[in-house]
Order: C-alpha cells, then sequence, then structure tokens
C-alpha cells in the first residue's frame, strides 16, 4: 500500500540528534551532543524502595486507570513547590501533570495552534519543541537571542506587524541549546508585548532549577497577571528522566483543554511513576539533590570552559552559562559545523550542529551544542581537545 | 486573556463517561459505567519485586532518557508474543512500544487523517478512538454494528460513494461498547474492500486475549498481505492500565512516520513501566494470568446475563458476549437513556447511555452499555436489580 502521509507530518524528518547518536553509540567516541542529565545522581535505591511499597500496599491506585488530570497528591505538591521555588500559581491557574515537559508543549500546541498560524520561537531553539509546531502546521517565525536572552525589539518589530502569532514560546533560563538567561529587564518587557498583543507566552522551564550559584531569576509566569502564559516544568532534570514525569501550568479554562487533549493522547500519565515522584518528595529532600546537582554541573561546566579556553581556536564565541546542562559556541567565518561534524567524527567525538535549532534546518550554520553533564572531567577535557584541531585547521582555512 | 482555541479541539468536549464517574464516585452507588480491568488480577506482588530489582539493578536503563520506538526486549518479546498468538508481523511489518492503547490510535491519525477527512467507524464505537479521530478534524462516518460486526454493505457502499475516505477504525472482537464479535468472513470482505479502495484499516484489540472459551477469531491484521493494517495492542487489559503500556504494529514505513510524531507528543513511554512488563513476561505466565482473567470474566458476564433475564423488561435486546468487558443493552421503544440515567441515579446505580459512543453525542439513543468486570456477584445482581424497575417501567411507558 502506498501511505498517503497527513500534510501536518508529511515533512516532518526525525531529529538530526538522533543521526549523531548512532557514533555516539560506539564507546570509543567522546559524545558531547547529548542532553542526558547525568545518571550518577539519579535516587534509584531511594525510588526502588518507594515502588516496591507502592506496588505493594497500593495495589489499585498504582495499577488501575487514573485521572487525565494526574494523581491529586502530586499535583497538590507541585502546586505547593511552584508557589515555594517559584511563586508560580494565580488563583485561576490550574496545574495537570504530564508525560514529560514535550508533552505539555505538545498539548497546548494542540489546543491554541490552527495549521498556518505562526509561532514565535528563539533562534536557535530546542528541536523538540519546534518539531511538535512543525507537527500541527505552524509556521515558526524565529527571534535571534544574545547573551541576555531574546531580542526583544525584534519582537516588537514581528508582533506589531504581523496578525498570525498564535504564541511566542520561550526557554528564558539556560536556554536550550545556548544555556544563556533572559535578564529580568526583557522578561518584563516580553510580558508586557504579549498582554498588549494578545499572545499567548509558553514557557518552558526545564533547567530553571540547575542554577550554579543557586540565585535564581523571577520566571515570566511569576509575573502573569492575566493568565497570558503557560509554563512547562518537568522532572526530567530534577529526578529522572525516564519516569516521563512533567507539568503544565495555566489558567484553567486552557488546562481544561489541555485536560480533553490529554485524554485522547494517553489517557493520564501512568500511576506509579506519578505516586513514585511524590513519595519521594514526601520522603526525601527533593531540594538537597537539586543541590548536588547544581554543584556537580557548575564543575563539569567549569571544566569545559576551561579546556574551551586552551584548545580551541582564539577570538571565536561561546557561552558561559551559569547552569543547565550546555554550551553554545559559534565558529562564525561562514564555517559549516554541519559538514565539519563529519571531520571531528574521524576524530571520535560529536556535537551537536547548530542547524538543528534553527527554524530553517537547511541553511549552513556556524554554531553548536556542546553538553557536560555525564562525563567525568577527563572525557570532558579529552573530548573539547579531540575537537581543538579541527576546530583550530577549519578557522585558520575560513580565515 | 481570552483564548481562541484551535478549531480541532473547539467543539471536543470531555467524556459524558466523566459526568457518570462523579456519581460512581458515591460508594452508596453501583457503577455499572467503567471499564476497568478487575484490580483483584493485577499481579502486584510480582510487579513490587520486579520494580525493586530493575531500578537496584539497572538504575541507567530504568531511570535515563530511552528511545522513542520503545525498550528494546519489550519489542522483541511482543513481537514473539504477537506472532504466536495472533500470527501477526509480515517481513515488511514494525512495531513501536506506546504509552497505552490510545496513543497507538493517536499517533496513526495524525500521521494519516488531514482536517476534513473521513474516518469510518463502527456506530456505535469506542469514545477515546471517535474523540481521538475528531481531534484532528476527521469527518467521522459511522457503519451499523449487527451481531456478527459492522455492517460490511453499509462499509461498501460508503466506500464506492466516497472518495474522502481516510481509515477505517475497527474494534473486530470483543468490540467495545457492544461486546460482540466480528465474523471471519466479514473480517474477510472488510480486508478486501479496504484493499480495493486503498483505504487503511487501524484495528484496535484490547479485548481479544479476554476470548471466554479460549477460542480466538483471526485477526483481521493476520491476513494483511498489503500493509492496509495498522494493529494497535495493549497491556491494560492483560496485565494493569495503569502502567499505560500499548503496541501498534504496522508497516514499518507507517511506524517510521509513527515514532516521529511520538517524539514530538512524548518522546517515549517510560522506561521502568516497560521494563517491568518484559521482566513479567520473562519470569512468570502471562498466558496463565489471562486464562485467569477469562474465567473471573466468563463468570461475572454469565452472573450480569442472568440477572438481565430475570429482571429487565422482556422483548428488549441485548448482546451475549462471548469475551470482553461489556453487554450492550437497547431498550427500543424511542426511549432516551440519557434521560433515563437521570432516574436510575436516584436508584443508586449508573451506566453509560449509547449516545456517547454514536457519531452524532447529541441524538437521542435507546441502547446503553453494561460493565461487569470489576464488581462482586451480589453486586452485579444487585445493580441489574436496581436498574430493573426504571427500565420495565420506561418500557412500559412508552409502548
Amino acid at each position: 500500500m502506498e501511505y498517503i502521509i497527513s500534510e501536518r507530518m508529511k515533512s516532518l524528518k526525525g531529529s538530526a540528534i538522533r543521526e549523531i547518536f548512532k557514533y555516539a553509540a560506539d564507546p570509543s567516541v567522546i559524545s558531547l551532543a547529548g542532553g542526558n542529565p547525568d545518571p550518577a545522581l539519579f535516587p534509584n535505591e531511594e525510588l526502588a524502595g518507594i515502588a516496591k511499597e507502592l506496588l505493594e500496599d497500593q495495589p489499585v491506585a498504582s495499577l488501575q486507570y487514573g485521572i487525565t488530570e494526574g494523581y491529586t497528591p502530586l499535583r497538590e505538591a507541585v502546586k505547593e513547590r511552584l508557589k515555594r521555588v517559584e511563586n508560580i500559581g494565580r488563583a485561576d491557574d490550574e496545574l495537570i501533570i504530564v508525560s514529560g515537559g514535550q508533552q505539555g508543549i505538545e498539548l497546548i500546541t494542540k489546543c491554541m495552534v490552527n495549521e498556518g498560524d505562526a509561532v514565535i520561537v528563539e533562534e536557535p531553539s530546542f528541536i523538540g519543541a519546534t518539531n511538535a509546531f512543525r507537527s500541527y502546521g505552524a509556521k515558526l517565525v524565529g527571534v535571534p537571542v544574545k547573551e541576555d536572552g531574546m531580542d526583544v525589539d525584534v519582537l516588537e518589530k514581528i508582533l506589531s506587524e504581523r496578525s498570525d502569532v498564535k504564541m511566542i514560546y520561550t526557554i528564558p533560563t539556560f536556554q536550550n541549546p545556548m544555556g544563556v538567561t533572559m535578564s529580568v529587564e526583557k522578561r518584563k518587557r516580553l510580558y508586557e508585548l504579549a498582554v498588549e498583543h494578545g499572545v499567548l507566552i509558553l514557557e518552558d522551564n526545564p533547567y530553571g532549577e540547575l542554577c550554579f550559584d543557586g540565585k535564581k531569576t523571577p520566571t515570566i509566569k511569576s509575573m502573569d497577571k492575566e493568565g497570558i502564559v503557560a509554563y512547562s516544568g518537568s522532572f526530567s532534570k530534577i529526578l529522572a528522566p525516564g519516569l516521563r514525569l512533567g507539568y503544565l501550568c495555566a489558567d484553567r479554562s486552557l488546562i481544561a483543554k489541555a485536560v480533553i487533549a490529554k485524554q485522547v493522547s494517553d489517557v493520564h500519565t501512568p500511576c506509579l511513576t506519578q505516586m513514585m515522584a511524590n513519595e519521594f518528595m514526601k520522603r526525601y529532600d527533593l531540594d538537597g539533590l537539586i543541590q548536588k546537582m547544581r554543584a556537580s554541573y557548575a564543575h563539569k561546566c567549569g571544566t569545559m570552559l576551561k579546556a574551551m579556553d586552551e584548545y580551541f581556536p582564539k577570538g571565536i564565541f561561546y557561552t558561559r552559562p551559569n547552569g543547565g546542562l550546555f554550551i553554545w559556541c559559534d565558529l562564525g567565518n561562514g564555517i559549516d559545523t554541519l559538514a565539519l561534524s563529519k571531520k571531528t567524527i574521524a576524530e571520535k567525538v560529536v556535537y551537536v550542529p547548530g542547524c538543528t535549532f534553527m527554524t530553517d534546518m537547511e541553511k549552513p550554520c556556524s554554531a553548536l551544542r556542546l553538553n557536560y553533564s555525564t562525563m567525568s572531567d577527563e572525557k570532558i577535557v579529552e573530548g573539547i581537545k579531540r575537537l581543538g584541531k579541527p576546530f583550530r585547521d577549519a578557522v585558520a582555512a575560513a580565515k
């Protein structure tokens, strides 16, 4: 049979990261291409005890169908935590547990974006989100990102010129892929522009807790008085991603629609994993665990930056993140990092070419994303060292 | 802010079953409205031991990000089982693990159905599926269901008259909500019609294993030579629904698209739950567990039918299922079972009104769905007894 794929899905391709991961599976290759949290920090012994107890003592709650909104005690615990840690939660806000942050993004898109509508995204941005928008036929409109976040002047211009913008997607804190954080001033202006133009903000904050110095920038959602911000959060980077647990907090009328969308998507997030996260928060010190993560990632990021200072060609740009999992590096000089990745693969090291994160993925891009979260210091230094020569050669040849 | 909901989601309402479930939460109410498997048959002790061991011994595999296609050993185990039990698996077929059977339906719809395309469904059919189709802007075209399954003459007529049909959705075995099974002859004809008209069949088979006499009707997918059948299976009714585990088997080119759709939906199904199902199948006797379910549901179904014979008005129609979880009852006489449900709620008993399962949910319907899977014999008999008087009164008044 010849399958006539739907218009919305026809042109959507698998993530380029997946192709690069094929090489990353070779143990002699150092992968700086990942985005995984460090498994050494997973509280697996604690979760093992919890899982056993839940299945033994609460077989119906843990194994029977649950409600679409999520396991009630977990919802309450997340609401309490969001209020305490991020000052999030208007009287008219509601919260739904989702199957990882990705699902929150998809549900909001399904509920809000018609085929042909425009969605404003940071350029570069997270491919999981941009592909979710593409999968509903959205037109992506990119806004450049500076070291203090999205260029809000460009945003203002787009909003004043176009009437088809349905949503603004932003990862304001420790952005994927750049690692940069939007300033408080820009957050305020972004919020005001959204209110002025009546456009929903989708604030994605999977990395916000991973601030190296423990200092948090106020979320855009914490400024929300109008219900114009939908906030996507996740347990993937603060507990364990394999559990596939996230949450979506937005005005209750919007969450009510998201619940209907989730009902036809996966009915509900598994009960056991929800109950495990809830019990972990009740019995153990999640904030303490996050402290350990901050210290570990701060150290690894510092190690990578020091190696980059030593081995990378002089005069190129890279970010110096204060949190999160990623460093963004721009070789400039018209270098195509996708083509260059073939050379670095020969050196047994991989990264993610910048084009992956762009609204136009076909256009050559001189930037790339590096990740440091899962490796030993030795591997981080060795990986950067291996990139050094091809990077220096490429820059020298391009000049 | 005023939210302008997308066209596809604008008119989609929550399931009517959810409203009825509110009454079902009252412990004095007997709910015949559910669709849950019997939690007494959940192998929770076995799963507790498995979960603990997996989290202790394989923390990375069970808690780190996994691949979108699913946990490889589980995929292999399900393929092997499908081949052995259902004779499913062409050389060009592939299989993806999904987050419950519902997700398989949603992914195929997203990949195949454009807004405005027609999807043929049995009338009545499973609301989770019909709402998934609605959520992608599909036009639903109903085909009546007889005691031996979908009326294939009507199907043939529709296929010859319309060119906008993209998919035929069927639950051929122990259909939800009717409990009936499509004959082998009709399955063959349905398959041939689909091939002739080049229309994909989505075969949904969550109840097929629950055959009271252990005799199986060949799946439509087992007849598939063209790759024209996408098969949706589930662990919800043979292991535990709270795990949210299902699988989708179809031509590899279609599965490749479904993988991309799943990547933007929830990245992957949780690792732990997938590994638990895989370990359970390795260590324990899933076929033996299913045998117990068959015997238990056969007994409960028999108990309900006997009570219906005794307490229900004479001369009305109801199905006598050979498997699955549901009995369909038609009071006829122009009775509106949605209106009637208000009276039965006063008698402390609830069912699902037939209109819920129809393409036009606003039209009054004289049928209703009954479920017997989770209750004691006493409750089943008492529930049917409570329905008896309002049903007899309604039929007497309507005559």
